[in-house]
């Protein structure tokens, strides 16, 4: 399923699309998409009868907003380095275990949102991402089957980053991955059933219509599998939590002088397989 | 005011300390302790002018827990190598400026609950800490005047650390920060009006009744004031979001080998002038 929710930000309601694409009203059965009901197979499968039946009713979609596709997201972990070829491009050896960074769940947007570049900055960067939503509480996971049990699905993210702050002022690379709206979302939840090997995924972004990202998932170093299982050894993961599994090259960073930043005006369109699309201008804050 | 939840976890009431040392019940003012009340100085006033009274509902302290003074919080952000003489124990240079990591909001227990040591770990560390209480919505703050007026309050936290996770496992610092249990928070929230100079409170711990950390927050090397308003040129701040403002010398990690790391059965005890004191029992996770 393609489970969404849509309206003004702060007053989302919950949707779904359905297998013709047709947007559909989930109020009736479940107040909301969260962490409570991603975990309640009772709550997900009367969603699945519902979407069956062909009843829900049809919502119109133009000029809906479409807001993050789960609601109080408890906390954000990141994955820095995890593509063979992003390491390659930052100069950097691919690392021996994954990289674990962090965002604020406030910094999660709906993936058409304005981004802003933070005051002062001058290397704003794009990272295309597969975010993995966990559906069950995880610790000490034992095992790559295991791990994807407890997953609910995947997403599209946006790992906007700021480097100069992640890199050159200090401290952990926090510091230039949490400023505001730096972290669209969605547009949809895809339950981990369609999404057979997330290891086959492509990931595409442009930059004002230019194709800066072409990568796949297989390029990973640690699949989406090894890094559950590896951050529930460091971290409870609870459901309704979003990990980013790491970007593939093409970020601005990664490209010759002078470095292609994002500005105001500039516009960001991303889309991983299957998982839809998503288009963010830049303003500044 | 000393701002309070007790009860089981979960399922916590807001409480008041009086004047003088009586617990007395708000669920009559306000249904929780959170940002969104924090915000609200109408609530707050309300609270205030119930406690003048004299006549908040007296509630049995005898065997009731207490929970985070806080509830819903956002984020933690964090502060590393905050102290001078912190910083000559671990052999780093005082940083030019703030280091900033995170821990998520559900690592946040109660004053007095267990702290679980991570499987497999050998380098569990305590770092007692000032954490100051985000009032209002924060961004861009220009000066330490305006960054203070940003401020809820003040309580004692203690950051809890693996320090093979945070340092020998690549990546960032958040590896070591983010195990389940690791930021006991409390016991209460103390408001600014009654913390009149921030950088002018000891801070004490013990493990097993030996004094570890001896320290006084005016060897911060980055003041409260500068904290608050240096974070947010980062990352926006708001109601209800939590500051851990970095620990003084005495951590195991700065002690002679071989380091007194904290195992199983352990009693961490910890106290900030006019905050409260925590206790915690070790047990393996």
């Amino acid at each position: 399923m393609k489970l969404l929710r849509v309206g003004t930000a702060g007053a989302e309601r919950p949707a779904l699309l359905d297998a013709e694409g047709v947007l559909r009203g989930l109020s009736g059965i479940v107040t909301d998409i969260d962490g409570t009901v991603l975990a309640d197979a009772d709550a997900l499968g009367r969603i699945r009868a519902a979407a069956d039946s062909g009843e829900l009713p049809v919502l119109a979609a133009d000029g809906l907003r479409v807001g993050p596709p789960v609601a109080r997201i408890g906390k954000v972990v990141c994955i820095g380095l995890n593509y063979y070829d992003h390491a390659r491009e930052t100069g950097a050896e691919p690392p021996a275990e994954p990289v674990i960074f962090f965002k604020a769940a406030d910094t999660v947007i709906g993936p058409d949102d304005t981004v802003l570049v933070p005051r002062g900055s001058v290397k704003t960067d794009w990272e295309a991402e597969l975010a993995v939503v966990i559906g069950r509480r995880a610790r000490y996971l034992e095992s790559h089957e295991e791990a994807l049990a407890h997953v609910a699905g995947y997403a599209v993210a946006h790992d906007v980053s700021e480097r100069e702050y992640q890199i050159e002022r200090g401290g952990t690379w926090d510091k230039g991955k949490n400023c505001e709206t730096f972290n669209p979302l969605g547009p949809w939840l895809v339950t981990a059933d369609e999404v057979p090997d997330p290891q086959a995924l492509s990931l595409k972004l442009w930059v004002n219509d230019e194709l800066k990202q072409d990568g796949t998932t297989a390029e990973q170093i640690f699949p989406v599998a090894e890094v559950v299982r590896y951050v529930s050894q460091f971290m409870t993961l609870y459901p309704g939590d979003v990990i980013n599994t790491g970007t593939p090259a093409g970020v601005a960073m990664g490209q010759p002088e002078p470095k292609p930043y994002l500005r105001a005006g500039d516009v960001v369109e991303l889309e991983i397989e299957g998982l839809g699309r998503q288009r963010q201008q830049l303003k500044d804050a």
